[in-house]
């Protein structure tokens, strides 16, 4: 199905442990929230299977799990808006990861910083930053590009 | 079921426009990260239902809905720990919500300023934070309090 490397088995202990104290949802998923390392920024918030969380915790990038193509999905693959992993923590009940990263460039598909860009400000429900890359830049042109 | 006031006609058109946007799940709940407004610490995840969030637009103090009770949770209603809304954001999809905060105390149950205290150091996975505040003291040495 992918070409992630069998990274099951070379994780160290303590990241297996990780892995093992997060309780996944019915559907095998973990929401995972990116922020910005060094800023404070939040980027996005995505949702990691137990594969892609294992894929982030060996390689040091982040990997996300697409529910809209259900399969991995390799923050940058397409993009190239890769993600680094810096820090990542569990919360108090380990249903929901926070992932410090290194996010250089964009991390929405709509070529903006973040994906929190709809606000209300003063009278309207609008949107509250601009793209900083055009997204036909950041995927070629493909039509139904999604983040990847 | 609830004391909330009936809000759902005395919210702002913008905010109600919000409302709309936002694309609840197949149980009727959206995630809400919640973070800190002036230093950007992201203090927990949590979820809300359309009640939650309207109530929260209307009031400007947070709301959730307990998974766990299956009912609206005013965030700080026996912990005193109440976040005031200072800004809430929707993302690029309409899936996911940022709630900016005014949060002073703790926001996590555990007694903890946030939730995310759970990490790998070393060769550890380990626990990064303590509690400031004393859970006994938040929720009066109740069995099972889960953070309201």
């Amino acid at each position: 199905m992918t070409d992630a490397p069998d990274t099951a088995t070379t994780l160290p202990a303590a990241a297996q442990r990780l892995v093992e104290a997060a309780r996944f949802d019915g559907q095998g998923l973990i929401p995972c929230i990116a922020q910005q390392h060094d800023t404070g920024e939040v980027l996005m918030m995505a949702w990691m299977n137990r594969e892609a969380l294992v894929e982030t915790l060996a390689t040091g990038r982040v990997c996300y799990f697409s529910r809209s193509r259900s399969r991995l999905w390799r923050k940058g693959e397409t993009s190239g808006q890769v993600q680094a992993l810096v820090d990542l923590r569990l919360d108090c009940d380990g249903d929901t990861l926070l992932a410090l990263v290194d996010q250089p460039g964009v991390a929405c598909h709509t070529g903006r910083r973040n994906c929190f860009f709809h606000a209300v400000r003063g009278e309207a429900f609008t949107t509250i930053a601009e793209p900083l890359v055009d997204p036909a830049t950041l995927y070629g042109g493909k039509a139904g590009a999604t983040g990847a």
